[in-house]
């Protein structure tokens, strides 16, 4: 089991602690995303210079290559990637999906073809919670099925109870161990309704964390947000609640507010190797000509490498030239603020300003040119 | 002037250290190669971790991006690129030859179009010296003129006799400044005339160093040090003595083992970028599927980050996904096992066994699989 300990509130956000078997991690948590078992781009310990406090693997890249047998036998994801703080899994029911081929969906599980050889394989809940077992998961995520939205409500609702009788089964395939947790997901796309009986029915198995899942799949930040407005408040306070997949930095800013402690996603990564920086002022596109002479730092606030001795003409030039260096500052860079942005949620929180907090960061998002 | 001191001596090889206006480097020393501006999928604090105390920049690359009027705006390529030691630059002409496209060669200089946007450029003894003094270059490199190997007597000829002519003008242009030195290059093919004439030309104008250029294009290492069975002995043993883009580790034991000094190659990182190792084992192909289970270090004996927190069987993932990482950690590795071998070499040296130690090293390469 992982133990989640709450130190304060302000107004529906939370700051916590979550002890695992690989030590603690601050709530709310942004957790970087290292999906072939290295966040791209960057050493581990520079992302453990970056605060960051937990990361994220993907079952179905792993699955996949090198394996989860060759992983296992390597001593698991930690030892073989170098990262010795917690790791969260995912189930793979989301890139399964999105990625694979001739996928075949019945209740046992999903039936699909690598999108790296066209081999057969089978993600149930069963086997899923394996691998994540194998691959040593601090925390591990039931196996779900996620639908694109919009979609007809019967779609969703079909879906939904589907998800949902995985996660029983996910339950009875998780081994208990002490500082190994369970995360439930819940479904029900922008329906209030499902929504609830998704939670309920998680509440009834029992997790020790609940994630959000089927948001931001194209919905837009406002319909993502009337969905948060109470889908939090239907699942258990004293338990971590994980918004999958979220986001750009005003969108954990405005669910932090309605309550959800953890967040992953690509984009700060991602960015990082196609030459968008996330700073203070906005987003930046370094490929623009018009940081070729401009000697500034990236951000003049940041303490990340790539502002301390590099200017936004330096950058600029990496990335015109195709040099991979580019791709290592900037991903720093990126991963950094997102950090620096999760500290200064938590600190607003512990000063029980956060709605001050986050009224402010809208305020300046609007005025920017090219907002976060 | 930059100061070339020589310690010890063993048989023809020379342990001496180099001072210019950024710090001293030890020779015989190894300069990692940062063409445009970065030492490709390095940070420059990682450069230095490795134990390089110079750096080569490629004047060709920079003049046509960012430019050099820009880095001179800049501050420098020093401050441009965050390296605080030592920085050569070649003078362009190698690169004019190799790279660009429509080259019209005068008693002037070389009138190209670049080949990144086919603009009409001019590279002349005055402005290669200019452009080099504009990046900032501790020590800059004469412009001269390469041919490739083999090649009829009559056309290394003109074309030594031509370069020699650019030496005298690169002389002649270069402001002499404290701290800062100007290198000759001798050329000749593998005529020893020839190579005679452009040492005694080059010594009559006087160098703060000596290149020996026109040497690894293509004639293999027996020829190679054919030549530098003489070539060095020409050039004065009180200045540094630099073999120009060699090379192989075998290549720099035998060249040293000759009188050779200085050497710079793009081999330790462009093998760290298509998953080619150096190790005392041989190299070794980390694509290859041998290395898929294989648990050990890359090589047990260094301590370099990759080979320290890694196994081959995780770089061996990082290039089979194309991961970023997987050059990061390998170039790292490869610029390491290069500065390790210059480390054995000067102790070597210092021992007074030079003579022992390049016979046992080419001994070991004698029998390795995929030889050093």
């Amino acid at each position: 089991m992982t133990a989640f300990k709450i130190f304060n509130t302000s107004g529906k956000a939370g700051r916590g602690q979550v002890t695992t078997a690989h030590g603690t991690f601050q709530t709310p948590a942004f957790m970087p995303v290292g999906t072939a078992g290295t966040v791209k781009a960057m050493f581990t310990k520079d992302v453990e210079a970056t605060g960051a406090e937990i990361l994220l693997g993907n079952t179905y890249h792993l699955m996949l290559r090198p394996t989860a047998d060759r992983i296992e036998k390597f001593g698991g994801l930690h030892k073989f990637m170098n990262w010795s703080h917690s790791i969260l899994t995912d189930s793979g029911g989301f890139q399964v999906m999105s990625l694979s081929k001739l996928r075949k969906i019945t209740e046992e599980g999903v039936k699909f073809q690598s999108h790296l050889d066209g081999s057969t394989h089978m993600l149930s809940p069963e086997t899923s919670i394996r691998i994540q077992h194998q691959l040593g998961a601090d925390i591990s995520m039931a196996f779900d099925q996620c639908i694109a939205l919009p979609a007809p409500e019967k779609a969703v609702r079909k879906s939904t109870e589907l998800s949902m009788r995985w996660a029983e089964r996910s339950r009875a395939a998780f081994k208990k161990r002490d500082g190994y947790g369970l995360f439930g997901i819940m479904q029900g796309g922008t329906n209030y309704d499902l929504r609830a009986f998704s939670a309920q029915e998680l509440v009834k198995i029992g997790f020790e964390g609940y994630a959000i899942g089927g948001l931001a799949v194209g919905e837009g930040q406002e319909e993502m947000f009337r969905v948060l407005d109470y889908a939090p408040d239907m699942l258990p306070a004293d338990k971590p609640r994980y918004l999958m997949g979220v986001g750009k930095p005003s969108d954990i800013v405005g669910s932090v507010l309605r309550g959800v402690d953890m967040f992953d996603c690509v984009m700060p990564s991602r960015a990082g190797r196609t030459a968008l920086a996330f700073t203070r002022q906005g987003t930046l596109n370094l490929r623009n000509a018009c940081f070729q002479e401009d000697t500034a730092p990236l951000d003049e606030q940041c303490h990340c490498p790539a502002c301390q001795h590099y200017t936004r003409a330096y950058l600029h030039h990496l990335f015109r030239a195709g040099e991979i260096l580019g791709a290592m500052l900037l991903t720093y860079h990126n991963i950094y603020f997102y950090q620096d942005l999760m500290r200064d949620i938590r600190q607003a929180i512990e000063a029980g300003t956060y709605e001050d907090f986050a009224a402010e960061f809208f305020e300046k998002v609007k005025q920017q040119k090219r907002p976060l």
